[in-house]
């Protein structure tokens, strides 16, 4: 069984699987290979050969595992968490100094074809559409669970089938937690609104609208930034405009817009930093937040966003030792050669 | 020049270099390719083919930019930031929204050799203890200039010959501002001070010490352990068992240690995982700390530190999303495969 451990310092939570513990190094490291393009368990028709769906879009009247879905939600084969155990939280070592809880959670592969399409920017636009639905609905339906606090849904594209499969797909981790860089981000947008009673990723739109310096796309309901400390080249965000904390409150005819912004942009990425690896991470409101006792949703002080990350340039090191980035294009510069980009 | 730009949001800084911008995109990413394996400017007998050195440990009698060093600091060639301007904080955007200073600051590359080594661990341990009190020396002088605050010194080894020079050396970036990483650490290690009257830091080695379960090697002045959140596998710390917040203040004589378990701990990680990328971290004090109106140093509630980060697993895209790692090896198993490796 895995556990989630908290590091004193730096207060981030990090999941520790603590199987395999007799196994070489390399054995840690080296990840499942048995997976080949021609032999793919996630294409329509080898449903029995994936652990049984727990959602999926599909033709009426069609039977769960089997063909007839558009998009599928399956318990991911390689879990980091699982809720097969209560939840327990446990302090560890003398005093209980350091921070645990067991590996509580859920793991879930959202995917996005029936067909084999080995590339994010090759699914068509209903599909990336029918996905965000398939997140909307499997985030109400974690959120159930009281005892999870954020369901962090993103996807991987490029980083090799070494590490992954390589029919699209994302991921969906559900946590008794919420990730830091989502605590910082609430913590912040928090305090910014309790100062000026105003959403602090409403006035970033606002700022950028105006200067127009960074803006990628702007649509009816959507907008696409550079953001103005960009960490990596050519990163970009998707932000409604109008005020909204919670992604699965978005209305069904706004996915379609939604869709159209996003697979423009991957498109363009891809073209022109000429098929880097990327990441997208959906980032919306925790499920619960605690407040003086109470378990309150928030309202005002978040706004859900899609972030989008190439890594065109390799990882240099001094990323990870100061959370501290060097991103040689600026992001205005970024944000004019993906407006002029013609899609893929 | 490069611009120092804070994300609202997280309140992170990074900087861009804003020099290109009517390069190609794919101009930005691809780094320079001139340095070839057999043309090498920082071997011994080259120092006019670099950037003027800013100081060197030489043989007595030897002049600046000859050959007789042991150890040699050059301004770097790429600086991402330079002292040639005064520092300008400014708020851009309507009503200065986002905040930036102009690319103020020192980049230094340190080259650990006046030989063509190109692996880290096959320095000679006396280059490693001359490259430690380099550093000190550095550190100090660079602190003079009261509008720094930090000096970040970094290695990385094994990133290609594409983003880095194959000689070794390390970098030494000083800045108007304190990371963000290293200012959450002091946020943290402050409040617990606050509340325990005692460094957290000198708690995790008295637990880790009474456990011994993480702790991969012991000396009589350091300990070096994996910490119990890992983010990456086989990460370790190198810490003084004694409290000390300042590297800069380690007696000469403490450096011999510190040079053996160093390169014995980057050995045993470079044999285990079969010569991946890593690169290490100095964690110390920033030069000086705000506090009610004054500059103070930091005494009592922080310890200095090395962190040394293998990169054997390819990232996998969530990391930078999350700020969320997932890490297979226990930490407790990583220290028992480094205590019992063989250096290579």
């Amino acid at each position: 069984m895995s556990e989630l451990r908290k590091d004193p310092i730096s207060g981030r939570w990090m999941i520790t699987a603590t199987r395999n513990e007799t196994d070489t190094p390399s054995g840690f490291i080296t990840v499942r290979k048995e997976e080949r393009e021609r032999d793919c368990p996630f294409c329509e028709g080898r449903e029995l050969e994936t652990p049984p769906e727990v959602f999926a879009l599909r033709k009426e009247g069609s039977k769960p595992n089997t063909p007839g879905w558009a998009v599928r939600v399956i318990a991911s084969k390689y879990g980091v968490v699982a809720l097969n155990e209560e939840l327990e939280r446990k302090g560890v070592g003398d005093f209980f100094f350091f921070d645990t809880m067991n590996g509580y959670g859920i793991h879930e592969i959202v995917i996005e074809s029936p067909l084999h399409i080995t590339h994010i920017s090759e699914l068509p636009l209903e599909q990336i559409r029918k996905s965000f639905l398939v997140y909307q609905n499997r985030l109400r339906e974690l959120k159930k669970n009281l005892l999870l606090k954020y369901g962090l849904v993103f996807g991987n594209q490029g980083y090799g089938k070494e590490i992954s499969m390589l029919h699209v797909h994302s991921q969906i981790i559900a946590l008794p937690l919420i990730p830091k860089s989502i605590k910082d981000e609430l913590s912040s947008a928090k305090s910014y609104y309790e100062e000026k009673e105003r959403c602090i990723f409403c006035d970033i739109i606002k700022q950028e609208l105006y200067s127009q310096e960074r803006i990628v796309n702007a649509g009816d309901r959507y907008i696409v930034l550079a953001p103005f400390a960009s960490r990596f080249p050519f990163e970009t965000q998707i932000l409604p405009r109008k005020h909204e904390c919670d992604f699965t409150n978005v209305p069904e005819d706004g996915l379609w817009e939604l869709a159209e912004i996003f697979k423009s942009t991957i498109m363009k990425t891809v073209k022109l930093l000429n098929d880097p690896p990327l990441n997208f991470v959906l980032h919306t409101v925790p499920f619960m937040v605690p407040e003086a006792g109470f378990w309150l949703t928030i309202r005002d002080d978040y706004h859900w966003h899609i972030e989008i990350l190439p890594h065109a340039m390799p990882a240099r090191g001094f990323e990870w030792g100061g959370d501290f980035y060097i991103n040689p294009p600026s992001p205005e510069a970024a944000a004019r050669f993906l407006r002029e980009a013609e899609e893929k």
